[in-house]
Formats: structure tokens, sequence, C-alpha cells
């Protein structure tokens, strides 16, 4: 006995999604089915207002309503601080703590060998062009701290040293890179030995 | 800072399958942007499609290209068997194992006071006016080993005794319930004692 066709497909369609497997799309699709017919015309709208209401800023790789996205023609932010995250969602998770106030550049990833991702499929040569314009006086590599987040902050950290070295006109950028240490709630017991180690490292001085 | 509203919009969508919660959510929907437009575009119709081309069986209630369903039209199966479900899913799981050629009945759900579902939200009417025509000789319980499925399958079993016991014309079915006990691969260890209680009980000789 086969699946109806139209339940079949649509099962295909969720199981692509990341972290979907064929029995969880079963179960979303069957449940879709008896949601109201509303929602699911909402869904199927959602999808195509996605892609065509959704921009990407061409100055900062954000996704946003607007282009240029609502930071990058925000003038009351600082203007001489950069971030450099992965992905737009790394922006909503900084942008939830409230404590940077500059700009941000998405690279759309990370340099990847096995996945065949190097520098140029990510928003390299565009964040170096910012950065020419002289404006950035700190410059914050904040892409995940795994081995393709730290190779990737390494090879912009080289890229920028080269940048500075050479332009006699562009001041000195401070590059920074997120803290490392232990998660708010660890437990040492628990923590990897490399967490352990950078936590160790970053240790601070609390009484003077 | 909010995100954009075509991207929030969708994340509200999918936060109300279940199982997804919101950080799924806009980890699938940021995923869906940067899918090919095909794929979205399919996603879309997949949705639409789903309402349009799916069809419910009006004699069983599974879902279906056609109704009467593949099941029901199809004259080679066992017409004196009826397995009650709860959930066209639960027909697919049967199906897979293949044994069983008869008839099937999906219920819609289960009885739950909590959620406000009695045996008149279920198809346990149209049940009933199908073994009145007493062709059937065995109806097989098949809903979940829960306390809701349990309640469910007594509260079909006592119905069913009264339907027999006041029509003569009526044949008396047999009922039977799906076998309990431990699962393949289990481990005594850390099954629920209610399991290994059934288990107990459903020993079987292997040496005679």
């Amino acid at each position: 006995m086969n699946l109806p066709k139209s339940l079949q497909n649509l099962i295909n369609l969720f199981q692509q999604l990341p972290g979907i497997g064929p029995k969880t799309a079963a179960r979303l699709v069957f449940y879709l089915w008896q949601t109201p017919d509303h929602y699911v015309e909402k869904f199927s709208q959602g999808l195509v207002d996605l892609k065509e209401k959704t921009k990407q800023c061409s100055t900062c790789y954000n996704l946003d309503d607007q282009n240029p996205c609502t930071v990058c023609s925000d003038s009351n932010r600082d203007q001489t601080q950069i971030c450099v995250v992965e992905r737009p969602l790394d922006i909503i998770a900084l942008e939830k703590v409230g404590d940077y106030i500059g700009l941000y550049h998405v690279l759309g990833g990370v340099i990847n060998p096995v996945d065949h991702i190097g520098p140029d499929e990510l928003h390299i040569a565009p964040l170096l062009k910012r950065l020419k314009n002289g404006q950035f006086k700190e410059l914050i590599l904040a892409t995940n701290p795994t081995m393709e987040g730290e190779a990737t902050a390494n090879y912009l950290a080289r890229k920028i040293k080269e940048l500075t070295a050479n332009s006699s006109k562009l001041k000195v950028i401070k590059v920074t890179r997120l803290g490392q240490g232990l998660p708010t709630g660890a437990d040492l017991d628990y923590a990897d030995a490399w967490t352990l180690k950078q936590a160790w490292q970053n240790r601070r001085q609390v009484v003077n």
C-alpha cells in the first residue's frame, strides 16, 4: 500500500529540511491535513512571501524587509564597529543581548573544505572592501567557536593584517574574537577539555 | 531589532507544528530562505495540494487519492475482518508489516476528557453502523496502548457487546486487542513495571 501522492510529495519535501526525518515528516503532514484550511493557506503563502519579500542587504548581507537593512540604514548605530557573523540568525542572537550597537557583516557560512566552501563562496571580498574606507576602529570576529569557525576567523585575521600592512591610508583596526570559557550554568565535571583549557587561560582576577 | 515580517510570519507558522519550538522554526525558515526558489515553490504548492487533492474515505476515514480509498475498494482484501486504529498513520505502520489483509476504520483520535474529546468527536457512530450489516467476524482494536487508547478500546468493546446483544440478526463478532509485552530489542532492566507485568501475564510456552 502506498501513501496518496499528495501526502507522499509533501512528506518528501519536509524530509529535505534539516533535522526532519521520515517519521517526523509524516507526522507533520498528517497533522497539517487536519488543521483548518486557512492555516495551510497561510503557510503556503508564507513560503511564497519568504522568497518574494525577504531582501538581502547588499552591504552587510543580513536579511530584512528592506535593502539596505534596518541596521545599515540606522545612523544612530556606532559606525566604527563591525561584527562578522556566519549567519543572519547570529545577528538576532547578539541583538537580543542588546549591548552591541555597531554594524554587522554576514559571511553566509564558514570555510569548510569538506563541503567545498572556500573564501570565494563567502562574503569575504565585500567585507574587505568595506574595511578599506577606514571607518572602522574595531572588528569583532563572532564566528562560532567550532573548528571551521576558528579557521575562518584565523583566515580573516590574516587577511585584515595584510590589508592594513599594505595600505598606508588605512587606520589600524583592532581585531577581536568573542571570549571563550565556561557557559553560564555549566558543570566543570561535564565540560570538555578544550573548553576547560580556554576557561583556565582566560581566568580573570576577582580580588585586587 | 525585529525580524523582517516575511521571516517572522513563517517562523510563527512553523512554531504551531507539533514538536517544533521557536529555535527550530527559525532555523528551518532561514534554511528555506537559502534553498533554491523551485524547492520553496514546490513546498508552497504541496501544501495547497495536500488540502485539495487528499481525500478522506467516507467509509473508513483513511486518507487517500480516491474515495472510497484503495483498501475499501479492493475486493481481494478480507471483508470479514476490521481493524480499528486512531490515525491514518497507524494504517501505514500495519500495512508495512503486511500480514493483515482485512479492512480498517480510522477513529480520528481517542477519547480524551482533558482535551474535550468524547465518543461523538470520533468516527465511532459510523463504525457501529458498519458493524450492523453483519459482514465482520473479527474486530481488532488497534488503538495505542496508552491510557486514552485503552479507555477508547474498552468503550468500543462495551458498545459492540451492547450492539450484538440487542440485535438478533447480527452474528457474534470476535473482538480482539493487539498483544502487549516487551518490544523487540528491549532490555528487562529498562522496561517499565506495567510492560513487564503484561509480558509476564502474556508469557507463552516454548517447549511442550
